[in-house]
């Protein structure tokens, strides 16, 4: 059995940062990509432009252009480029520090000049029947949006297509709507890990109902963490929606609170599976107990059955073994089929006994 | 034993989702009828006008009509439908796209058009055991009520005769009124599946006491998880009547209001009464796990009470049965007797201890 | 065994009232007496006169009368007087209806010409351990107070008494002392009530530690049922005096105000009773578990402790129960008595190693 | 086992009040001393008068004096006492009432005139392991202080010492710094039981590794409802200081208000100590279970040991007790020591495999 | 087995403070070290002198002097000091009192003058397993901060360090940007204690998945136990920490509130953290239930399997081995060899039975 390292994921490497006057920038995470990469799409109703490069420069720095500037950072473990980044949109160090803890936990922080939002990006292992999770972090400001991933994935790529196409209002809306676009690929991103897990959950149950083997069991009891890290990731995000919607704040116009509360819909519900998940799983577990009790109850059953029938048949045997000069019954001629006529009565009124008692 | 596809129900299909632009209109759930109806009836206190379509048509448009327009629509799947009906009534696409996914929590959003909200329809499969679902929604204008169903069924019959009839007040009230006689023709049905799953509760409480088996510890854990189901269908109704009553919309008249707190008392009750089934849920898993210790206690005992009589009388015929050339006992004439008569006291013994022990 | 009903209490019949245009009247509940009784009592500090009939009539409507006047219906099943009875206190049709359901919970409704309770006045029937409760209504007044029973209870005959030997000051206040009176009266029962209870929980708890029986634990389940039940019937209370006392109604003086204070008190107590009667029954169901535990596992060292003595005692009188022709310590003289030595010192330490693990 | 008389704390001859108009003076509890006694302190920060007498008289009336006047009754089962106490100090019958019954919950009533307390005193009775409640009563007006008590208790004497010897700021300040004094002394006296308690709970625990007999989890379940029964004794000790302390009355000057505060931390503290405990019984229960498990499991896997080794082997002894004419193995002269060395080799096995499986 | 002396945490010594007036200071806790050292650091943007000395002298009355002043005070035992310190200073007596007693919960406290904090510094004893926790109270005011340690620790190193090196921004700051810094060490310090019980728990899993002794889950419960006490240290924090962000008190700049938010997010991170080990606690002791279950269940297999097959063939066996005069199978050439042909099917039977009932 494989050893679950599941720490990894609530706490270790926090501690990298003990000791350190508050915003030091540290890098704290594994590092999942090698290199970083800043990809940048500009648009409006009319244009869309777009830049990859491995280093910020001056691109970025365009102020006069009329749209909406992307920016988007795969591998955050480059503290340069953050920090580069971090005054080029001037975003306060403390926010830079978030943006570089990985396990930073879901949140919404407003200030004057931009919104800052940290969300998470799930994946399901089926192998390891682990959930990934991974940090993406937004900066809206009043044309521009920066996202922070630590790995390039492939989560934003339909709303870069939507760009890209012209397709839906995406091009004529500003970067609070590109900010609900990318929110709402990772939200949806959800439903399919969800689903996935409801698959293994189904197939888990089968497997109990059939043969209850404690493997079956150590998986349950693999997911119900994965339950509970999952619902460490998702339930802040309820909270965060919320404040986003509710905010007031001039970044984010009127037309696209309407979005954003779809999203909150989606949040709910996918907090509301999280929560039916778990109740299933402890109800996996219920059933994981029920099945072995009674495989148990059918061994002892066996025993007591076999036992008690044998037992007073084999005291006879004995009793008919002793080396006593004198007993009677073993001189008559019918005295050994007599015996066994003794027994095969006995045998039968257990098993009538056994019948009526509903045993066999 | 069959196996329980319960994902179904909560999670499955809404991936079908995942990466399309918001507003797109997709179907998310079963497709459960085959074909679309339209019904329409027109009334006001005088008269009553009913037409049957397959394709929305100009009837719907002629808004020069003094009364109210009741459109039901079943069968959701046909995209084309209800975009013509949005357009027709001006529902905003995200509304569409809540209306098109069956698997939306109840919820209530209020516009300055109009107001829009989604319930479930409950009914009890008693042959599967199962709850089963039909998602239907309410667009409430200033003299329209527009209804989505998944497939015709006769929830709203009884409010149609009531309307065809002209009984009690309802020709005479606004479309408010006939959203709240909906809405109550909706959580009265909710009584007829709790009661109905009252009755299976009494009846697996009656076979636990009788004959706990496997089977019936199945049915109550797949009863537990459609209380679970259940629960998710009717704990947001409270908020969803609530929000409805406490509006302030122009949409709802003051008097319709004192209508709507009825309701709201029905769906209080709806909810406690599907909280204390949970409570019996688990009492009976309670019930079946005692029944069954009971039994195994029942079968230990047996196995013990034998066993432990009889093991020391065999060890006594063993004895004689050794073949020790000098054993004095074997000599004896009464020496069978005796042996006879000591496992008889033993025996006895036992039994006497097994008696105050109140194991017999 | 006797079969459980429970569910009556929860959730029949409620459907009768299915498909119904709302505010038509139904009796939902089981019909508990034969005839309906009307009594009235019109009082002030001076005078008092009292009447008992079997249909409203013109008495009623003296509505010059300057003081109390105290309508009680008893047996609620008779649509015409409830509506007569309606039309002449002028109370909303779906008040009505709230108040021929019988299964409706505790709540509290104001309107401008009358406050309107729905109480559940509680029995225990020590025989059949079942909590039975009944709905007591009530609609006050600016100067009158209309109760509906469902049967003539004895409930209310104290405070009867008191109004006709002008006892305490009841005569001199106006009907929302008597209001306060008659609520006072149903609280205090329940304390009757749940000290009955609390004698069946000590006799159960005695009857646990003596004799575990499935029996016992069926009552125990049972009980617990009715807890449930009962805190059903208990908790809305506590909104219910909590909304009267802070409703700031014309009809509610200040001075009586301090006295719902008082019951307010006493509601808190009975819930935080019944909240601790729950802990106990399941407290006790904790006790039979172990105490059933703790037979078994009696039961089974008895076993162990037999048979691991007897089983190696009877493995050497099988050895030398053989019959080998070469078997040297047969032909022994002290064979017989060497062996019966080996296994009383097999026996004595066995026994030893036993009372060392203290299993003896 | 003593039979555990625990309801009569909980809810017994609370019935003799039912059906009694209310602010009748009924004393509901056990009288615990035989004799009534007040004890009048009157002190400023000159001077300090006491005098003890068994009935009030005309003492208590001298208004005119410049100063703090407590009136410390013991015994409140006389019903005249308190009646005298009450109309000489203004006191409302229903808080009289409350007064009387030792049942009543802890509270605050706030009145123009005064404020009125109730608490509970706690001692724990370290043999019969009860937890020993008994109520005090605080009524505090402009400039005086009449505490009611079951029987004279030695814990308000720390509190007269410091009056007598004029310690600290007491004597400086009015009678609300004298029923802080109070309040925290009561306060205080719950750390003491808290104390016995939490030793106890180390007692058990060790008793338990030990020897978990079934009288040590009596002892466990008695302490877990003694939990309970605490429990309801300070919960609303939290509101009562805090509505004290917020409540804003004149009788509250500002720099007591600070003390408050601190009794507040204290209320705080012992809450959360009643939590911890009662986390903690439940562990020693989960301890007694797994103890218990483990012993069970010690005495099967004995039992299998010594039933699967001697089993096979008996079986070789008996083949070979068989008495067929023609069996070769037993005219061979080394029969009986290869069938000795076969017995050998099997037991052998058997062992290395237990070993292998760790059952020994 | 070593006893777990938990209460010690809790309550004890507590009792020590009963009966005294308020405002009396007493040392409540363990003198963890020897000495009273009274640590000074005076510092500005320019300057900074340092100075330790044993008793408070005059240097700490310099109040001309322009910039910050932090006496870190180790050993609280010792009155004097304290009191001296708390004249110097202006503190409340009943502030005093609490920065004494060193079994204080976390709290806030503002006043005019100062703002007050308690804290809990943790530590984890890796070989006891015992979380250690030691109190630190802060006193800031406008122009100094005192804090009080139990005894000299090495948490606020580091900031020392920054103070001396004039790292970041924390010289150019007031005393409420140093008290930050000194709660984010404390806060950063939990990471660490979170991170050794993390080890801890993963090092618990893999043992009770190899070999589930009765050890390991003393060592579950212990761990459970810390756990209780580590989250009644970090619970109040988050209050604390919200506190004295929201306080809008003169003495914290807005600046530095930015700070306090940061802080607050780690609080939650680590009550999450804690929240979350609470359940994998509860998940080992889950698993170590089901490991023993296993293991006992493979015991009764492995014991009815060999019990079920060879009492049929002993009883055989026994059979053959009666001496009635008359056995016409003892007579026959092949009887012996058949015997064994019957035992060898019936065992037979038996082996394919149990493998079809997938118990071997």
């Amino acid at each position: 059995m494989k050893k679950v390292k599941f720490m990894n994921k609530v706490i270790k490497k926090m501690s990298r940062k003990v000791a350190q006057p508050p915003g030091t920038l540290i890098h704290v995470g594994e590092q999942k990509s090698e290199t970083v990469t800043l990809s940048l799409i500009r648009y409006n109703k009319d244009i869309l432009e777009e830049k990859k490069m491995e280093y910020p420069h001056e691109f970025l720095l365009e102020k006069d252009f009329k749209g909406v500037c992307w920016v988007d950072i795969s591998g955050i473990h480059d503290i340069p480029t953050i920090e580069t980044i971090g005054s080029t949109f001037n975003i306060h160090p403390l926010v830079q520090e978030d943006i570089l803890n990985t396990y930073h936990r879901p949140k919404f922080e407003e200030s004057e000049e931009y919104l800052f939002l940290v969300l998470k990006m799930l994946m399901y292992d089926a192998e390891a029947k682990n959930v990934i999770s991974e940090q993406v972090s937004f900066v809206l400001g009043p044309n521009f949006l920066v996202t922070f991933q630590e790995q390039e994935g492939d989560v934003f790529n339909p709303v870069r297509e939507r760009l890209r196409k012209a397709l839906g209002r995406i091009r004529k809306m500003g970067p609070d709507y590109l900010l609900y676009a990318l929110i709402d690929a990772v939200v949806d991103n959800y439903f399919l890990v969800l689903e996935t897990i409801g698959e293994e959950l189904e197939n888990l149950e089968d497997q109990l109902l059939e043969n209850p083997t404690p493997e079956v069991l150590q998986t349950v009891h693999k997911l119900k963490r994965e339950m509970i890290f999952l619902r460490k990731a998702v339930w802040p995000l309820r909270e965060v929606i919320n404040g986003l919607e509710k905010s007031g704040s001039k970044l984010i116009k009127k037309t696209t609170a309407v979005y954003l509360r779809d999203i909150y819909d989606h949040t709910i519900q996918v907090i509301e599976t999280v929560e039916t998940y778990r109740d299933m799983v402890a109800g996996l577990q219920d059933l994981y107990l029920s099945s072995v009790s009674n495989k148990m109850n059918e061994v002892m059953k066996m025993l007591t059955i076999i036992a008690t029938i044998f037992i007073p048949l084999t005291f006879i045997a004995g009793i008919y073994g002793m080396n006593f000069e004198f007993m009677p019954e073993l001189k008559w001629k019918i005295g050994y089929f007599f015996v066994w006529g003794i027994m095969a009565v006995i045998a039968l009124v257990m098993l009538l006994y056994f019948k009526r008692k509903k045993w066999l």
